[in-house]
């Protein structure tokens, strides 16, 4: 095969940023989806529905194909203004996103904290009435599952008693636990979502090919690193088996999520920007386990199912095999992949 | 206790570079230390006597208190050469230093492979004639003790199985683990050295303070990261609780490990600086377990008498209780704990 055609992809996890960074990495997305779930953890963060309302402006500017499904951040403050949450669906927000306490990229101050997350069985735990308010809506939740306050290997695990938690308290709730990496994880999901069509989860690229061996086993790389941070080989195993299983509750996330690399390597910040390689290399990963027929399911139409879109009916993706050499950085961000030559490249007219 | 007094340390690992860096770290070893043993992972490395004959005359314009144990890298051309470890002996060296390939800094072209350290039983195998003669000589062997190849997590139980074959193979040789960070380790260290005083091990002051959260929980901070990698709480606690134990072949190492700030920023160096406020922080560690009494032994006596040195009638070191500001960085190296105060600060006049 020579030539590969695919749809658009529904990149259900996608970090654009805001100001010159949107600009800079819009077009990325752009040029290969026909959706994407937009992540609100900017600064300031999009938790109010004035704040959405700037960045859709934003947004639409810098994406001219992909059609943006935004997502606000969630807010103990929002418990106070209820109605906002309508407001953000009106907004376009398909769903609100959960960070926890400092587990990832602006959320130090501004995620849910330990204790919140592990007291959602009392009555007065604040967040229960914005929960019940978003399962009223049928917004969507997703989560960034790690549980503050435990070893950075053990968070994801540990989280995972939230997610009970949360299933059974919001019986209609849908529930998205975004970029799992851990073998449990995909063992609850999996085990769950059978039985329970509320719960999936997203895969990123860079999980399915990156161990914590990338991160510090060898010199510590600092464009290897992203939260939750990559696991051991077993993790990273069950991830790619999940990927290529016919389960209808996984799909793509990439999670792509740009920085400036003097911010990666002067402040540490986690984040791989996946974007300018996300199609190309995912082509090379399903066609290495000879799965390319299962692409369009995990990477377009299953989001679509679960988020309940219509499919589009747009000129699909080509593909043609020729080798493409992965830019070391664009505009001050290292790309995944930087310097490798890749052998799918996206034919753009 | 507002003074606390203590004979001159015994850092049983440090690194103390060549050239400028020399110059700059070696003072921070000399202030507290009445002996130690000088890695020689430099850059070439000490694998000649010719070498360490150069070696022998930077080091002793730069430690003027100190006195230098060296050791030779122990590499396959030497099997070629069996006369220059005798050479190395006469020079001052009290160990080899065995580096598995890759495992660490400068030790990507020229550790030991997989290969050579797993098959160990065949007669052919390029490290026996090596071996012999050290330990037909009494040269200790200092091992890093990572399996190459293995996650990076696993590397160092992995390497167990190693120092199993080395001591039913050489039944005179003393070995040295060098810088343990698992509980697998510190099991193996304790049930063995219990039955076969040939077996010590040593622990550096980082591993005592440090997990793999300070290193990507947050946040990624190169200045945290050393090999091996430090891991897991449970694994810091078994450290803690075996530098705590009244067993006699468990002792300090500090593995204090320069690099410039740019290099751990840029390159992803492994290395910390510790040797800056070793004595000072291992005091407030002790103090803090209420186990002042057992510093000594931990930090001097009891590498002294696994070395089979004399104690040297040396002054004692004096702390006293008052603040001591690390400073940020120390010409352009970060050492460990930059900008924290720590309680106790060392007596100079």
């Amino acid at each position: 095969v020579d030539e590969v055609t695919l749809p658009p992809l529904f990149d259900a996890h996608v970090h654009l940023r805001d100001g010159r960074m949107l600009e800079i990495v819009a077009p990325y997305t752009d040029r290969c989806c026909s959706r994407c779930v937009i992540m609100p953890n900017t600064q300031p963060p999009l938790d109010t529905p004035l704040r959405l309302v700037s960045y859709r402006q934003a947004v639409a500017h810098s994406l001219t194909r992909t059609q943006p499904l935004y997502t606000f951040k969630i807010s103990l403050e929002q418990t106070q203004h209820l109605n906002w949450l309508s407001q953000f669906q009106s907004l376009g927000a398909i769903a609100g996103k959960l960070y926890p306490e400092g587990v990832t990229t602006n959320s130090a101050h501004t995620g849910i904290s330990r204790d919140v997350l592990l007291s959602l069985d009392r009555q007065t735990n604040p967040l229960r009435p914005l929960l019940a308010e978003m399962e009223r809506l049928g917004l969507v939740l997703c989560l960034h599952g790690e549980l503050p306050g435990e070893f950075c290997l053990d968070r994801e695990s540990a989280f995972l008693e939230v997610v009970d938690e949360l299933l059974a308290l919001f019986p209609s709730l849908r529930i998205v636990l975004e970029h799992i990496t851990t073998v449990d994880a995909v063992r609850y999901v999996t085990s769950h979502a059978a039985k329970d069509d509320r719960l999936a989860c997203t895969l990123t690229l860079h999980h399915l090919l990156l161990t914590l061996d990338h991160v510090v086993g060898d010199a510590l790389d600092p464009h290897s690193f992203c939260k939750p941070v990559a696991k051991a080989p077993e993790d990273r195993e069950a991830l790619v088996r999940l990927a290529l299983a016919d389960f209808s509750q996984v799909f793509l996330g990439s999670d792509s999520a740009p920085h400036l690399c003097s911010s990666k390597e002067h402040q540490g910040c986690a984040g791989i920007f996946s974007a300018p390689v996300l199609v190309e290399r995912l082509v090379q990963f399903f066609e290495e386990y000879d799965a390319l027929a299962l692409l369009p399911d995990f990477a377009v139409r299953r989001a679509e199912h679960f988020y309940r879109l219509p499919s589009l009916d747009l000129p699909p993706l080509v593909l043609v095999r020729r080798p493409f050499l992965v830019p070391e950085t664009i505009q001050g961000i290292r790309p995944f992949g930087a310097g490798e030559t890749l052998p799918w490249t996206l034919h753009q007219e």
